[in-house]
């Protein structure tokens, strides 16, 4: 009983302080432990079973698309960094650098990838000649480095796992439109996988990806009211090509330079799913991204038949396609219970002796712990029906606490004090001037998220910083 | 029709330059390309996708054994890759280090994991206190880095992509049976799905793990007689355990050391795929590994219905769970032949106007050239089933290639002559004096590949180098 009650115990609740109630999830879940390279974790298997899922699931849509996988180096030489100016300037001051191969000094710095743009650059180069061999749509799964000063687990560390796609396309209007079909497959999938809501748009000048023309992103709300940028597109134009010289003969023998994308998700995204949906007994999983989805947990499991049960009904499910354990150990039931929570599980089964004698048993759901009576001819039935249930309401729920924390502001005062008193997305007028994003990032450490697609509305006719005439909706918060 | 000859001019024969041979296989299949990193590959689509597909049968094998998947950082300080003493002897001549993070210098020098024991060492050490935390059964798919000096594709390169997998047990003889389980789960991998046999045996102190107890291993003859070791399996005791101070209480709440292995298989296993399985036409894929196992291509496309049916052909066999292309371009039929061949896909279907009419098509086997003419009602059926018997016969003819290249040396003289003449395995007892593998090697540049554990039998009664008495049977050959 002391370590059941320590487990409880141990998570601080969200409403005292949310920072500390995401690292005892991130902990107690066992989603990662930390490692003693500084700034890197260790992704444990409940917290690496996530990331397969996410991989799984992003991959099979890349592919639909047309999409090809490839592997390429681990490390970037210094001149290859360099090709590329306004790239250079944004990842150089936060790569590590190697400078020594077994006993001997490189001839050449080699940098350890924080994004692969100058790679792929240098591939392709090499392999298109032809307007033939155009498109390239590749992507890899692969980790990077960026040698961050302060570290979160899952949302900013020193090494993270992700995917970036490479694009490269004879004209500007078919970059553009992959950049838009990747930007809207992303959004996607975090809305009918991860169940979390995001807003689609497109960054400003300031804060648009290093080397890039145009970054489309979707923003995140978390619980606590600041944003997570989730994904990201970019469009570089020909501005690569031109620095790398990538160019293609066309179907009139002239010499033209590509056009190119990248995109990207990362592990950020477990962070994401853990502040939107997570509560104060723990981890809530989504259930078709949760590794385990159901947790079959004996009740009075020495009782006869109670054991063979419950193993029953697990075997049944797994059968019907459902990730499914079961608790078999010497704990307690409310221990289980507890751990199952603490882990996210979506749906608990409960199965005891009277149980059983009335042919039947209790489905809870972890995400609003409602109890559903279940006659055990109907099991596999009424457990994918709630799974599929308790997907869609985590939706709805995240969607409703979004848009429940959308303020307007029509001028700077407004917006002060929307900035000071209520946590979320504010919606405002910009003029477009970069001073004004400044002003606000030093007054209140907000940014301006992105300049959304769908709800582009003139709501003033003025910037919401600087009064000047402004025809630019943006969404502004904190963020993560 | 220039283009045309120039991909079957570049191949070179086997016969003529096997190395050549290999080196234009493997650019002309597109499976890789060099980058800028020198020694360092491009996995390329082609070269990726099996590799996705090794992937996801060696893990699903081993998840049925209930490994768990984790992910460790990439960088290694080096206090901690200097914990165990024949470890660090082993790795540290041929590690990347990086010394900079962002523009400073960093307070202790990072190694790019060559291998991660010392990282799930230092990890369990931390998640480890009891019995009831054991066994620990994890595993990581990631790159590892070793500075070779001379490198191949697949076979050596600077950079590759393997799984690791890394154990924790209570006793000793849960750690062996661990090691063994894995080694032959590998063999059977590469017999089953990668159609290449095998000889299970162990390696000798000289060639064993730095750090291990023992080593077990999977060799593999090549087309040339050379031979590969494509999978190894280590047993470390309770070395590492000491240096890193891992202890469990055991029942009786006593502190124990934990017994620790590991494995791993890599990128080099294409390489394998490639020297058993591949012809002067080039690669030739098992069905079961191939990324494409149909390729349908119609003759004469340009009349009427051929593209129609082609497709039609195509959708039927996908349906039925066949991974299938078509090629529709605008190529000569013989150009498609001998691109499909030089990719390694197994079957080739053709489909021209005759066949239509006829309500029939023509199988193309890969391998044999055999061709089998189908009626189309069949279509699903005949080809799963030639899949199944390409998969068999590839197997078999590896085999029956592999074991007429094993030879029997009773002595310094029969030795000497295989070894200078024959291509293949010399079967030689051995006393278990280094000295005679070192002698061997300065000689013939061959190696003990290992002491098999299937077909120990006593040929001689003296080592087949010294004459003095022995009783091992060994494996020697010259290796990749």
């Amino acid at each position: 009983m002391a370590k059941e009650k320590k487990l409880v115990e141990a998570i601080t609740s969200m409403e005292e302080d949310f920072a500390q109630w995401y690292t005892d999830v991130v902990k107690k879940a066992e989603l990662i432990d930390y490692s003693s390279v500084k700034g890197c974790m260790i992704l444990k298997p409940a917290g690496y079973a996530i990331w397969e899922n996410i991989q799984h699931e992003l991959d099979r849509r890349f592919k639909e698309t047309g999409v090809e996988n490839v592997y390429m180096p681990l490390f970037i030489p210094e001149s290859l960094l360099n090709k590329e100016k306004d790239h250079v300037e944004g990842f150089a001051p936060e790569v590590a650098w190697v400078t020594h191969g077994g006993l001997n000094p490189l001839q050449e710095r080699l940098c350890v990838r924080p994004t692969s743009e100058t790679l792929f650059c240098d591939f392709y180069k090499n392999i298109i000649q032809s307007y033939r061999d155009l498109p390239k749509v590749y992507n890899q799964w692969c980790s990077v480095v960026r040698w961050e000063k302060e570290t979160r687990p899952f949302l900013r560390s020193r090494e993270f796992l992700w995917q970036e796609g490479h694009t490269a396309h004879a004209t500007e209007e078919e970059a553009e439109a992959r950049t838009v079909q990747m930007l809207n497959l992303y959004a996607d999938f975090c809305e009918e996988v991860l169940a979390m809501p995001v807003v689609r748009g497109q960054k400003t000048e300031k804060e648009k990806f290093a080397g890039a023309e145009a970054t489309y992103t979707i923003e995140a709300l978390m619980h606590d009211g600041k944003a997570l940028q989730s994904g990201t597109s970019h469009n570089f134009g020909d501005g690569f090509a031109k620095a790398f010289g990538i160019q293609y003969t066309d179907k009139d023998n002239k010499l033209q330079y590509v056009h190119q994308t990248s995109w990207g998700m990362t592990t950020r995204l477990i962070g994401a799913v853990i502040m939107v949906h997570g509560d104060d007994s723990g981890l809530v999983l989504p259930p078709r991204i949760a590794p385990t989805q159901v947790m079959v947990i004996p009740i009075q499991q020495h009782k006869e038949g109670v054991l063979e049960k419950a193993e029953e009904l697990k075997t049944r499910l797994a059968a019907s396609g459902i990730r499914v354990k079961s608790d078999n150990s010497e704990k307690s039931p409310g221990f289980k219970f507890s751990e199952q929570e603490m882990r996210g599980i979506p749906i608990r089964i409960e199965i005891g002796p009277k149980d059983i004698q009335a042919g039947q048993c209790v489905l809870v759901r972890r995400d609003t712990r409602e109890k559903t009576v279940v006659a055990l001819e109907d099991l596999e039935a009424k457990t994918t029906e709630l799974l599929e249930t308790i997907q869609s309401e985590m939706f709805a729920r995240a969607k409703a606490h979004r848009d429940a924390h959308i303020y307007d502001a029509h001028n700077y005062t407004e917006f002060t004090e929307i900035v000071n008193t209520k946590p979320g997305f504010i919606r405002g007028m910009w003029c477009g001037d970069q001073a004004c994003e400044d002003k606000i990032k030093e007054d209140f450490a907000a940014t301006s998220r992105c300049m959304p697609f769908n709800d582009q509305e003139q709501i003033a006719t003025t910037c919401v910083c600087c009064g000047k005439p402004a025809h630019k909706l943006v969404y502004w918060g904190k963020a993560y």
